[in-house]
This record gives structure tokens, C-alpha cells and sequence, in this order.
């Protein structure tokens, strides 16, 4: 048996005041109409949650980013208590296991209903132990855009954790038909952006770097919770505005996420790097222990 | 009553053989389950077909644009007779009415089902009679890309009709906040390429012309209706590279899409344009006469 478990948000809107404000309910039924928006336009939001030992990972941070996309969007802001006691709920529902992803979605809602949709699926993670030690391979694609875009055209919501993902997918199919197995994009000017579903790390000596936020990419949850862990072993982080030559030069890379967590880069572009099995071991060791 | 009508597309993929692979359903029930990929990750796409009178505008260009596509996101590709018998039996479902909508969608399908969703839904059309004669502002805004980026980048999936239209949402959201009906988009290197849900013609003397369709953009079947309107006239038409300038010197300008049909523009960024009543009119009674 390995059922997700699913949790509708009935009240997933500030100011509505009904609690709990969320139904447990079958994943496998209908729970959708045609007319969704979040359906028929990606004209919404959501947050991947890794979940440790029946504990979420940066719920907080993830909450606030939650947050933050439906501002983007111009979407009612998210009851937060309501999500937060509707992840737990789901999550608890959930068949114990070591690992969980636990996925919050709200939508713009029904055409003309002027009411948002949302619901918390939680499901089993996959198996990440061959990403998280022998590592991934990546290749560099172009996203299009420039790295200050974000700031000049806000209509293009980089820096939104939407559901229009389709770009997303294309370019992970694109990285497969090269014989790879992820991506790091690069804005059209040259500069590091980051993976279709995660955040990039560089280290370069005693360093570790990855783009500044505020060039359209999404501010990394398990990005921040990296930089902590190397902070805390006086190896020095930053956040800057990276050029692609940054990752030739790079002595190692990770490309970290909220389920996969960490997994080093074993070769860019064709390029080889080491991999550094021990940092890496408790670096994903660090990840997975939920503090906050 | 003024209630869609909708057809399940039980058959959506080439080569299941199932007749008629199609089912008409209940558009105010969930049909559709919260893994389904076309929603967490507006992984599918779509067509919008006009109606008028009963009889659907263009039906075998859109068709082919579906097909089109579904090439470029790698889905299983469309089989177009379901897809043609599902369309008609949705609209001849539907209450009789001047003209209605009717939107084709086909997604990647449910999380590891391997199996595409298909749906037509079918809607009465709002009332377009101001936008199509006293017509509609529009401000530029910057789509953040060059106008060469379909071809060096086709995982961005520029020309495909996909589920993932939060941005087209958000820049039309702008228009409003900046007090205008529509958009033009524009290329990051300064080339007009279309609306965000619509084509763009514009008329110089007696040359009407639009961007080509190796720019990223989507070949328009309401556009090539247009263009067939404005050759009988002995109107020259084409189809080129037009540079943002082209709008500041524009005689007259439409935006034109399968249901609202043509809006003549009588405002781009501020500027005033003239209308010319007289040819729009003939022009929409051209568009919403099916021919095909």
C-alpha cells in the first residue's frame, strides 16, 4: 500500500475564518472541474515540501514563498494557519515513511467563481540515494530571458512558483535526449540562473556561491538551509550574479532541491567534476534533519 | 439556461481505435483528479475554436495547430477524427446560440498513467460588439525574449498553444493596471510579436502585414482568415519581420483571435490611431462566415 494522502482547502483564502478550512479526502476521485483555472490557464502556485521522518523541511520558509507567489500572481493571499494545519494534517494522514514530498497548490479558482482552489497532496518520495552519491549530469540551456528581466517585465513572474511549468518539463526532456540528466539554465546574457526544479550551488576554493534572488530565480528553501550548513562548517557563502564561465571553474556543484535534496554534479557540459562524497553525505544528512 | 456543454475525450491519442472515443459529460462535475499533469504542471495544450451559427471557424487549421502542438511538448500526438467528431458533438450539444466558444484541450495525463486527458468544452461567447467596433487600447510590454529565441531555444516552447498561460494572464493584468484593454508584445531586441491571446496586423498604406511565424509565435488561424479577407480586397499582404517602429507609423492596426474576432486598435501606447469602421465591419462579417 502506498496511497497519497489528500487534503482539500476549503477556506485556502485569508479573511474567510472558517476552520478547520481543510477535508481530507480520496486522491484518486474527481476533485476538479474542467473550468479550473489553475487547469485551463496554469494560473496558480504551489510549494514541494520534503518531509523527513513525518517532519516537513522549512515549512516556514516554504509557507512565505507560498505567500509571496500569490502576490506575484495577484492571487488572494493564502490563509497560512489554514495551509499550515492542512500540510500537518495531510502529512499525519500519510502511511509513515522515511521520506515524503508534501505538495501545496492554490489556484486563481473556477471561471468566475472569484474563489481559489487549493489542496495539499502528500506521496511517498522516490528513491534519490544514486542523485544524492554518484550525482547528476547537467547541461546549460539557454532560458531566454535576460538576468535583470525579472525587475523590467514583472509580468513574466519569474521569481512565481506557478503551474505554468511546461518550459520547465521541455527542458528536462531536452537534457535527456543530450544524454543528461538535469539542467542548469542561463539567462541570454550569460549568467547563471538556476536547475528547472532546483537551485544551483558552486563551490570555488573555500566558497560557495549561488545567484542572487534577485535575478528572476526562485529564492532556494534548501538553498538556505545548504548555506546554513556550510556556514556553520566556516566555509564562506554568497549570493551573487554568477557568470556561466563560474561554472568551468567551479571545483564542485550541487543542484539542490526540497525532495531530491542535494545532489552533486558530476559533469557540466560535457566537463567532469569531483565529487566530494563526504561534504556531500553530511551535507544531505544536514538537509534531512527538520530544525525549524 | 446558458450552460457549456462538455464532451470527455475518452480516445484523445492516435492509434487506440476506440469509436466514437469520445462521451458527453456534466461541465459542473470534477472530472478531473489533482495529479493530473495538465493542472500541477500545465503540461498539455489547446485549442479555442470560434462558432457562429453552429458551424465551427477554421476547424481543420486549428486542428492541425493542435497537432502541431503536441509535437513540440513530446505528447503522443492528437487523433484528429475523434478530435473533430468530439468537437462537433460538444457544439451541437450546446443550447443554439449566434456564436459560441469551443476549447479543445488535450494534457499529458495523469502522473505515471502514461495516458493523455482530452476534454471540449463548449460556452456561449461573451458579446464582442464594442471591442469589434469601437475597438481597444493597447500598451507594448517586453515578452523577454529575442525574437530568434524559438529557434536557438525550442524547449522554451515558443509557438506552442500550452496550458501554461500565467504569463499571458499577468501581462494582461498589467494592461489594466495600466489603464489599457490589450497587449502587444514585444521581443528583448525590439520586434513586434503578437498579443497575449491574439495575432497582430497591422496596416501601412495598402500593405497589411503581421510577424512571421518562425518568430516565436503562434501561426493565427483567425490571422490567415484575415489575410485571405484582405487579398480579395486587393489589399497586399505579408508577413515579415516588423520592428517595434512599425507600430508608431502604423495607419490602422487589429488584433484578431478565433472568437473575439478582429478588434481594430485605436490606441498603442498612448497614441491615437484611426479606425476604419467600414472595413472592420466587412472584415468581421468575413471572419464570422464559415467557409471551411
Amino acid at each position: 500500500m502506498n496511497t497519497p494522502s489528500l487534503v482539500l482547502v476549503t477556506a485556502p483564502a485569508l479573511g474567510s475564518g472558517d476552520r478547520p478550512g481543510f477535508v481530507q479526502a480520496e486522491p484518486t476521485t474527481a476533485h476538479i472541474v474542467v473550468a479550473e483555472l489553475g487547469l485551463s490557464r496554469g494560473d496558480g502556485f504551489f510549494e514541494t515540501i520534503g518531509v523527513s521522518q513525518g517532519r516537513p523541511l522549512s515549512l516556514e520558509p516554504h509557507l512565505r514563498r507560498f505567500a509571496h507567489s500569490a502576490q506575484l500572481l495577484d492571487i488572494v493571499a493564502p490563509d497560512l494557519d489554514v495551509w499550515r494545519a492542512a500540510a500537518l494534517a495531510a502529512i499525519e494522514a500519510h502511511e509513515p515513511a522515511a521520506e515524503l514530498s508534501a505538495k501545496l497548490v492554490m489556484t486563481r479558482g473556477v471561471a468566475g467563481s472569484e474563489k481559489p482552489t487549493g489542496w495539499v497532496l502528500v506521496e511517498r518520495a522516490p528513491d534519490f540515494t544514486a542523485a544524492r552519491t554518484a550525482g547528476v549530469s547537467v547541461v546549460t540551456l539557454d532560458r531566454g530571458v535576460r538576468h535583470d528581466a525579472a525587475q523590467s517585465a514583472p509580468w513574466l513572474l519569474l521569481g512565481a512558483k506557478t503551474l505554468s511549468y511546461a518550459t520547465n518539463m521541455a527542458a528536462l526532456r531536452e537534457a535527456g535526449r543530450r544524454g543528461a540528466d538535469d539542467v542548469i539554465f542561463l539567462s541570454s546574457d550569460g549568467y547563471v540562473l538556476e536547475g528547472p526544479t532546483s537551485s544551483v550551488i558552486l563551490r570555488h576554493g573555500d566558497t560557495v556561491s549561488t545567484p542572487a534572488t534577485e535575478f528572476g530565480i526562485l529564492a532556494g528553501t534548501t538553498q538556505a538551509r545548504a548555506f546554513d550548513f556550510f556556514a556553520a562548517r566556516d566555509i564562506r557563502t554568497e549570493y551573487a550574479l554568477l557568470e556561466a564561465e563560474k561554472l568551468r571553474t567551479a571545483d564542485a556543484a550541487w543542484l539542490v532541491s526540497s525532495v531530491r535534496q542535494a545532489a552533486p554534479v558530476h559533469t557540466i557540459d560535457g566537463r567532469e567534476l569531483s565529487i566530494d562524497a563526504e561534504l556531500t553525505r553530511a551535507l544531505n544528512a544536514g538537509l534531512l534533519t527538520a530544525d525549524d
